[in-house]
């Protein structure tokens, strides 16, 4: 029986039910110390001492000073230190380490900061920081505009939004006889291992272990080489393995989260409907430093004139520095914030023209042979119609909107998309690589792609047995080590089923040649081992200016249409969903029951993220770090889900799969709040929280 | 306040008392599979065949062939292989190693062997395998015989003895980047890591770190070498941490076991009691291979004429091969066996001479000036007439042994010694390193010699803090760790107060000069760090023959006499003590509570030695491997002790102090069977089960 199309035991399944499966704070080690991170009480100043009091017996402190190598968080800019030298920029930035064999001994050690306080910038819209900028022109805008019958503005803003991965960020340092060895929840273990180099100097022996993960969502892609960092410095200087561990609470107040946005649009339209041209203006809060900011500006800025053909569009995107901890990767990475602006917008676009808004998407929507704003000419994988036309059909959307009209009920929907893989040129310039070895009783997978709960282990042993067509239970996946397997990319960017499953697909054909015919275990037998190492040869059409963002963002998108019923509390103005109609096509799914799960999780997530998930901040820290209030979503919050998978398969991708780990979380929120607009609330800002919602009614 | 002295604190008391302190099997390692260990059912033949029964995924098998270096545990004879090639050679002998993430999985693997058996041999004074024979010479024993008032002749026996350490036998090895990690509890970390290079080949990067050891008794001298080697076997080829953690069933029927011996003497007295001729024959059963059985016998054999002075001595010994699991270390090391045979042999030729048994001992007990039956001279250092009188004299034994002649409560003693340290030119060639360094709060002891819960950790701190004159608290003790630590040598022989301590104590005395007055920490602050590493100078009056066994065997005794008053059940013969009184000297204590703590575990163990601990052999292999019926003592067998330890401070051990550790193993067996004997029973083997003592009272 084929394994990719069917719901095969998950290969991390039997280990989570158990208990078997070893996370980081499951490590236990003799000597180890347990570390602990003392972080700035102020967003913005200088350090004038620092000063551990009193006398600790067994006490490790770690300051910038014990740092062998560069203090900065090797990323994009390297603007970020592991330890404050002087100038603090955030709330609980790291300014020293602690470590001791017993945790509440350290827990209990106080440190005194003094500090010369500068004044804090808070706001995006006031700040000159610019991290990074980006300027998309497709055709003549301001022609267009001149040219349209009407021009419809608008200014939408979204605010952070927590990871709340189950498992807090967690590593553990062991010094080795001849190095370190990290050991952590980390979503990118090369990564970190290349910021570890970096903090510790080239000539280091290091290696990452990714221990079993307990989500991510992209907080686990940069911020465990700040956590791994640390943990390595306080294992060099005690000689002994140290875990570091956060809270709930620290993990809030101290880690990334989705940057918050404000998108201004400006759109000319024809009174048939057409869009003519569309400004757009992205402006995300980038927090401290730099971090990843620019990558999910780009993708932001890529998503933001939404599933739409416009001749006429110019995107201009900043990402800018506040006095807040940094915001980071996020799932989506910005297409939530921009695609959440325009399809809000496309729907107050709708109401000028006292048009259906379906009307109005099926109109615009791409179709082949369009060019999206980076000039990219859609293809047959172009589904946008096909998954609008199925989430209007089959939720009967036209006829429920009349029906729920002046009701406590209402009905909205979102169309989008979103990109798999690295942006335009990026998987070329990645090199992704992945390796099978072929062993006594079968075939390993190497590669560096993490299971963080989405499947990744399965997913990539249902594609590799079935192109090597032997039994799914004879492929094993290796636990990532850097030293042990191909360095396949970070595990991030909708690019572990369609990039590193591809290659992996193409190592497992060419091992079949080579087997001519015998099984793993009979050639094995006669022959021993080998192993088939190969490089991602991304799409050969793909064309890209880094400079102009022209043309290929990405080699493929994926599809979505989502439709939400909601209730609303006439008194409290409290929104409840009711039902949510996914509908999206990602060319094929590899494992149904999987897929299903991601577009659940993924919409659940969204729905937190339009209506719950309020982080308040003060004085430039998060105000309400801790899950009593801060809402995201439970069972009980959930509603019935309708999940439609439509089948598009892609050459590009193994078994004909595109990426589905981002599109989910694109549609929820414009939907929720497209909804909301039925009842006639002005919302334009998400979390569509009853004192917003009250804020806008009595406007 | 000084240290030395003083019941201070134990270094590892809090971290025992919390639970914080790390056990081998404590350790939790993400990939770590669990170990298991095939062993023969036959004790003696040839392997026709292993198959391993079905199809296990993820199962690793390992066999001789898997080892890249020798096949043998490198100790003395290199005779035994870390698994069977073809010939087994006793019962329970490791054949095949197996692995699997999941303990219960490798718990269920069938393994079908078959053997081609041979004819096993169980009777050490049957076997023509001589492991080691040893001949002491002192004057003219067939003369000294011939002009004897008397003869007296006799044959002891002792059985078995389990170690019975609460901790059984565990090891976790882990591949690091370039090399291989073993952790385990173990008493000597070096050995493991000699065993290791053997079998791994020179050049393999290896550590070994002891874990907090649950108790040793020799149990951990030399069979973690077998385990750690399983172990590394099973983490080289799956490439993960592997640990093998033996339950208490398997500890009991594969390690090893205090040797079972045969002792014969032929003593010549004179009518006033003067002994002027010893002819002492000592078998000792060495099981399957020799281990450290001529070591083992070397120690029994110079403690075999007892506490005595006797000018024509002659000591034979031989050590044999049997068909059972190689016996090996066990605290006493010998001597209990060849102690427990002289003393009874002395309570005898009293009986023979109607002699108080008391005055006999006056009379032959070694003095200053004396020679030991290997020619050495005593000193000041030998204190058996004082612990003899004071034993006596504390008990009222003459009176109590008339007043309780006829009832069912008995008295007997026991005078004994033991030598401290290495045999002879042991320690020299042993060349023991120790280390101390100066850290940013005190001061770090950096030795191989292990806490197994007799105080190591302590009792070296102390010397350490009262040598540099600084407070307790502020010498640290370094977790062995063979990269790390000076090889002090191995935590056995009763050498690592007075040896180890003695180096510790030249370290800190060198510091204390370099450091000129200040304190540590102002030294560290103002200087930085150092460290002072230095090496065992023996006295240098030790001179020794390893051929003729002639001389100084050790630098210096301990001394003890052990009073035992016991009652026994008329009508079952079971023998229960009432009270023990032990009168002890050994220099003079470190740590009074600690030392307190050495006499009362090793007289109870000596106890259960005497009267329960039975091994009953069945087939060549341990029929009752359980602690249901192989019964040690609990508190509630153990009587009401009197510890008294008299002061006689020896110059070549720190702050005065001689070795403790084997020394109150000696006595209580011969005790115990001396007041069995004033009861009309003329037991000459324990354990005194009641079965024994009623064929030996009904004969």
């Amino acid at each position: 029986m084929a394994a990719v199309g069917n719901s095969v035991p998950r290969k991390d399944g039997i280990g989570k039910a158990t208990g078997h499966a070893v996370y980081a704070d499951d490590i236990v080690m003799p000597g180890m110390l347990h570390g602990r991170t003392i972080r700035s009480t102020i967003p913005h100043g200088r350090i004038r001492s620092v000063n551990v009091v009193g006398d600790v017996p067994g006490l490790i402190v770690v300051d910038h000073h014990d740092i062998p190598g560069r203090n900065v968080v090797d990323l994009i800019e390297q603007d970020q230190p592991f330890l404050v030298e002087r100038d603090v920029r955030h709330l609980a930035e790291p300014i020293l380490l602690l470590a001791h064999e017993d945790r509440e001994v350290v827990d209990a050690v106080r440190v005194e900061i003094e500090y010369e306080e500068l004044e804090p910038l808070f706001d995006p819209e006031r700040s000159e920081g610019i991290l990074k900028s980006i300027d998309i022109v497709k055709g003549d805008v301001e022609a267009a505009l001149a040219d349209a019958d009407f021009i419809v503005e608008g200014t939408y803003r979204t605010g952070h939004q927590e990871h709340v991965y189950i498992e807090p960020n967690v590593v553990v340092a062991m010094p080795e006889e001849d190095g370190i060895a990290v050991f952590g929840s980390v979503q990118c273990p090369f990564y970190v291992l290349k910021a570890l180099k970096s903090l510790l100097g080239a000539s280091a022996h290091i290696r990452v272990v990714q221990t079993e993960t307990g989500g991510g969502f992209g907080g686990k892609e940069e911020y465990p080489s700040m956590i791994a960092g640390h943990a390595t410095l306080l294992a060099l200087k005690s000689g002994r393995p140290v875990k570091i561990l956060y809270d709930r609470g620290e993990d809030m107040i101290a880690t990334t989260k989705r940057h918050p946005s404000i998108v201004r649009h400006r759109t000319g339209v024809m009174r048939d409907g057409r869009i003519v041209a569309m400004d757009v203006d992205v402006l995300l809060d980038g927090g401290a430093y730099s971090t990843l900011s620019p990558v999910v500006l780009s993708r932001g800025c890529i998503h933001a004139a939404g599933a739409y053909r416009c001749d006429n569009t110019r995107i201009r995107g900043r990402a800018v520095a506040t006095n807040t901890p940094p915001n980071g990767a996020f799932r989506g990475f910005g297409a939530p914030q921009t695609e959440f602006a325009v399809e809000v917008h496309i729907e107050r676009i709708a109401e000028e023209l006292a048009m259906d808004p379906v009307s109005l998407r099926e109109l615009n929507a791409l179709r082949p042979g369009d060019t999206t704003a980076t000039g990219q000419v859609m293809g047959t994988d172009c589904s946008a119609h096909m998954v609008l036309e199925e989430a209007v059909r089959r939720t009967e959307f036209r006829a429920k909107r009349e029906q729920y009209r002046g009701t406590n009920r209402s009905i909205g929907l979102a169309l989008f998309f979103h990109g798999a893989g690295f942006t335009g040129s990026g998987e070329r310039h990645l090199n992704s690589k992945a390796r099978i070895d072929l062993t006594e009783r079968g075939v390993r997978i190497a590669v560096g792609s993490t299971e963080i709960g989405q499947g990744t282990r399965t997913m990539h042993a249902q594609i590799v047995a079935d192109a090597l067509a032997i039994p799914y239970e004879d492929v094993e996946v290796a636990q990532p080590d850097t030293t042990l397997v191909a360095d396949s990319g970070p595990t991030v960017a909708s690019r572990t089923c369609m990039v590193v499953g591809k290659i992996l697909e193409q190592c497992a054909m060419e091992m079949k040649d080579r087997l001519g015919g015998m099984s793993p275990a009979d050639y094995h037998a006669k022959h021993g081992g080998f192993s088939v190492l190969r490089k991602y040869e991304p799409p050969d059409w793909i064309e890209w200016d880094d400079h102009t963002y022209r043309r290929d963002a990405y080699a493929t998108y994926a599809w979505g249409c989502d439709v939400v019923e909601i209730e609303m509390d006439p008194d409290t103005l409290e929104v409840r969903p009711v039902k949510v109609t996914a509908v999206q096509e990602f060319g094929r799914p590899i494992h149904p029951a999987l897929a299903r799960g991601q577009i659940e999780g993924g919409t659940a997530q969204g729905l937190g993220y339009a209506l719950l998930e309020h982080v308040v901040m003060r004085n430039g820290g998060m105000a309400n770090a801790q899950l009593t209030n801060y809402i995201i979503p439970t069972t009980l919050d959930t509603p019935e889900f309708d999940i439609v998978m439509l089948e598009n398969p892609y050459a590009g991708g193994p078994f004909g799969a595109k990426g589905l780990g981002e599109l989910p979380i694109d549609g929820p929120a414009p939907a929720v709040v497209n909804a909301i607009r039925h009842f006639g609330v002005d919302l334009r800002e998400i979390p569509a929280i009853p004192e917003r919602l009250v804020a806008c009614a009595s406007r």
